[in-house]
């Protein structure tokens, strides 16, 4: 009993990462360099500017510096909620019956439940730094939100948040949180840009998208003096902060004599898969192992299972450069019964790169199937999980169920990226089995594939 | 800096107690017995059964065995979500300026949010072991009603809840979470039972108190077959349960080489302040130490501030045992108003003893204040704190405070028992200065002192 791995692996504050990991300065071939629309060439570090803040914009652009220091002002908030717990999930093993060993990474062990604390600290402090005023954002079910306003709290920074009306209405507390934390929360599409106020008036009753609050953002964040903007998730410079989930992971499996087999997050844009696969994908791109990785997306919206990979905009009113990515089209716009957060109609480059190489694999539910693995792990394991995370145990327990088939004692370890607490409509749904498992229809994705952005001698 | 104390202080799986800490056991004068309603007389082990488990009878009675082995199939879940963190506040004694050291216990880090689990999951496994189909109980803000449906989740057993009617309507969410943990969940006073029909018959808007769900818990425990009532807080069973946050807190603080002047913690019913103090409380008993203990609770249900020593009983509808305690009496009901939990008439007996007998201090706070230290606290350390555990930040930040003033470096220690996801209506009022101070005048608080119950030759 003396050596049996704990129920949850505790690193130390001197364990926590000094450094992020930069994942591409280890791949084989890069993603493709992002496009400036005003000139249709690739863009350069100073076309960013405008919209990003310099350190960021030069980490964005960084794909040969293979780690970067994590200021110590970072380091010192990341004191407070870091190192984040790998648990071993005994319980679900056992109820699954499966040889199988489970592992998750549990970052929702601070207020803003969940992972995007990593980089909404980063974010901020690099604003800061900038002596900047203020930063936009969006945000889509709330998470990056909340832990930009308590990141911006943190450093005194000004905070406008334009939230996906959908989310905004379903999760009402949500905007007092954030609000609690001194920001400012609006409805998107509002009329306070030009925007919002387009989309609008073609669709009053436009329930909102990710792609539509990130335009709103990014406008409001180029028209204010002392603003830039800031993004939750996709850029290079996100997956770049959340390294931390996956060395710290790969930390505390090391003192449990542990390897994963295979890899498993949800996949939304891609910041906490890219964060939590980063320092075991450098194993498998550096020949020193050969684990699996699974991104698990909605069935709702599935861009990497059924969108294209193909030059796109990042946000729904065309303002921001264009990335080579997994897209169903800017222009798409998941179902507002979609109760499961990971709306987003595109995907991190580098995951997007790094699926197209074959280096990754993908897998869609619907949510019904993924509430059900919510409500089974709840039970076992004591921690309510967000709907987005619940894609990566569905996976998770999907595979360990294999594993009984073959008897495979495979390690599997998953992001368990957030908490549910602000969830509770689409659990009471479920719980009333009113859950709605849209799936679009080939010729409902038609449209907005069809509408990608021409690049001239780059996409026609 | 190597030796510099971290921000969070993780135990280890094997440092977990394996007892619990029984503070009855060292206490000089033990608290009054409870007393039979039936008899007028002290109440035997037996007259308890019909009410609660046997085991739990038996540890709410036990005034003499110091230690109380936790069973393995508790243990198992303890591993699941403990040891809590121990978190020095450094951000917080930096913003306070204060040569004060703060530590605070954090038990938020569970699916229930709050300390309740601890004794939940003990309840509920004593529940299964006497072969119960199921438990009945009342809850008020929600976390024990939370944390109680997690645990009978986990070992199978059916839960009635009784829940406070203004905080049902107030934190509509809680009781989705309760339910999708399969508990059937009801706004109190209900029809369900005779005690709930009287107090709707007499007011039909009546909005509930904690006593008052009691009663109905109770009755329908006695009146279904299979079945028994588990309360939350106030009982001696809870307070020993509890004791691991103590123990817990006592080792962490030994690895840093610490000892508290002041222990601080929100007082409800008493379970969380119970449980955090036993161990330095045995200190002061066996004469090893000498800290300060304070008591935190609302100005608007101010038991121990404002309350009488005297025998009550501990529901509305007085059915269960009479016990001697602080007491505002039973059929004293809190203002609507009142956001922050803590709405219990009573307090525990072993707390209400040892403050009669000058062990601890007790202070009130009015609603405006706590959530002034709430919004302070969750901006620099990054925990958004329940109300109830904000009463506890208050006097901390109080204590630290005066520290400033005279210069003296005290180490200050305070029970933060959970978070405020669920909540965020009182927020939201704070934010929009719409809290309410409310304050009972004496004359209010005259008419349930003056229906105290009489006891012939006890009480008069």
């Amino acid at each position: 009993m003396k050596t049996k791995i704990p129920h949850r692996i505790y690193l130390t504050e001197d364990q926590i990462p000094k450094q992020w990991y930069n994942l591409r300065a280890d791949m084989k071939e890069q993603a493709a360099p992002l496009i400036n629309p005003a000139t249709g060439r690739p863009a350069a570090l100073e076309d960013l500017y405008p919209v990003f803040c310099e350190d960021l914009a030069k980490q964005e652009m960084d794909d040969e510096t293979r780690y970067f220091d994590i200021p110590e002002e970072v380091l010192d908030i990341y004191k407070i909620y870091r190192p984040s717990p790998l648990c071993r999930a005994y319980n679900l093993e056992k109820a699954l019956d499966t040889p199988a060993k489970i592992y998750y990474k549990f970052e929702g062990n601070n207020t803003s439940g969940s992972h995007k604390l990593n980089s909404a600290v980063a974010q901020a402090y690099y604003a800061g730094k900038e002596g900047l005023k203020g930063v936009t954002t969006e945000t889509g079910a709330g998470q990056w939100g909340t832990a930009l306003s308590e990141a911006c709290s943190y450093f005194g920074l000004d905070l406008e948040v334009y939230m996906v009306k959908v989310s905004f209405q379903q999760k009402p507390f949500r905007k007092d949180i954030m609000k609690t934390f001194g920001a400012k929360v609006f409805a998107s599409p509002s009329e306070r840009t030009e925007a919002g106020r387009r989309i609008l008036a073609e669709d009053p009753d436009n329930s909102g998208s990710l792609g539509c609050a990130i335009s709103e953002a990014v406008e409001r964040a180029v028209t204010s003096d002392g603003y830039k903007y800031v993004l939750g998730s996709v850029l290079n410079q996100v997956v770049l902060h959340q390294s931390v989930i996956g060395l710290e992971s790969k930390t505390a499996m090391e003192l449990c004599d542990e390897y994963p087999d295979i890899v498993i997050g949800c996949a939304g844009g891609g910041s906490n898969l890219g964060g939590l696969i980063a320092p075991f994908m450098q194993d498998k791109l550096t020949g020193k192992s050969d684990p699996r990785f699974i991104a698990v997306e909605p069935a709702s919206c599935p861009s990497l299972t059924r969108g294209v990979y193909r030059y796109d905009f990042c946000d729904t009113g065309k303002i921001t450069p264009m990335a080579k990515m997994y897209t169903l089209g800017c222009t798409f716009k998941p179902s507002a019964n979609h109760a499961g957060g990971l709306r987003y109609h595109g995907m991190s480059p580098i995951l997007s790169k790094l699926y197209h190489d074959g280096y990754m694999e993908a897998v869609a539910y619907e949510q019904t199937k993924v509430f059900e693995a919510a409500v089974q792990f709840a039970k076992l394991e004591t921690i309510l999980p967000a709907p987005e995370s619940a894609h990566a145990i569905r996976a998770a327990i999907d595979e360990a169920l294999k594993c009984r088939q073959t008897g495979e004692a495979k390690t599997i370890l998953f992001g368990l990226t957030g908490t549910g607490y602000f969830d509770m409509t689409a659990y009471a749904a479920y719980n009333e089995g009113n859950m709605n498992d849209y799936i679009p229809s080939d010729e409902e994705l038609k449209p907005a594939i069809e509408a990608l952005p021409k690049i001239p001698g780059i996409q026609e």
